[in-house]
């Protein structure tokens, strides 16, 4: 693999498998890159919810918008510039606020949608 | 490991080893925390470089500011809301612009400076 630069107008986005909520993911980098990470973009649309037990380690990095992520009795709130790192075996729930939000993401190892259990 | 959110506030920045550039770094999770990543915010001061062959996976969120990337005759820059993407291997150097950077990073394994070759 070389040096690459990802920038959202590169991202086609994709609703999310297995969910029916207004969230689309754009990986840029994946499995069929030959390296061991996933990267890519998220878009969240207003007041959309999903849950999911985590299938890999997913680091969201948030670049507009704010969402909640909350797991059992966690819950925080991330906006522009901030971290949330959900890790393999969590079931997490994301939601997003009015404005919705755009994130970027990394998961090690390959981002595995399977283990989405709703969406709305 | 638990959910967890990490904002600018929670970084405790240190120069990076084996480098004198006015470049600082704050890992948020690491080897310390059980889990398979390193998660930090990174801190460039104006007109800085850094060289170093990649001993990681490093995933770099441009936050603020602009930095041009180069390994061999690939060079971009980035600015807020792009991802550079250095694979594990890769000989590379960052140079910040006027107005410094700040940004996110995910390393798959932990992120290791030893390969930092130079720094001005």
């Amino acid at each position: 693999m070389r040096l690459q630069k990802f920038a959202l107008t590169d991202a086609v986005f994709e609703r999310s498998p297995g969910q029916d909520a207004d969230i689309d993911t754009a990986n840029l980098v994946d499995e069929n890159h030959g390296g061991p990470i996933t990267i890519g973009y998220g878009r969240y649309g207003p007041d959309q919810s999903l849950a999911q037990v985590m299938a890999v380690d997913d680091v969201m990095i948030v670049l507009q918008g704010r969402l909640t992520v909350s797991s059992g009795e966690v819950s925080v709130t991330a906006g522009p510039g901030e971290i949330v790192h959900m890790p393999k075996g969590e079931p997490i729930s994301i939601l997003s606020h009015g404005e919705g939000a755009t994130t970027a993401y990394v998961t090690w190892p390959h981002w595995r949608p399977a283990e989405a259990v709703s969406g709305k």
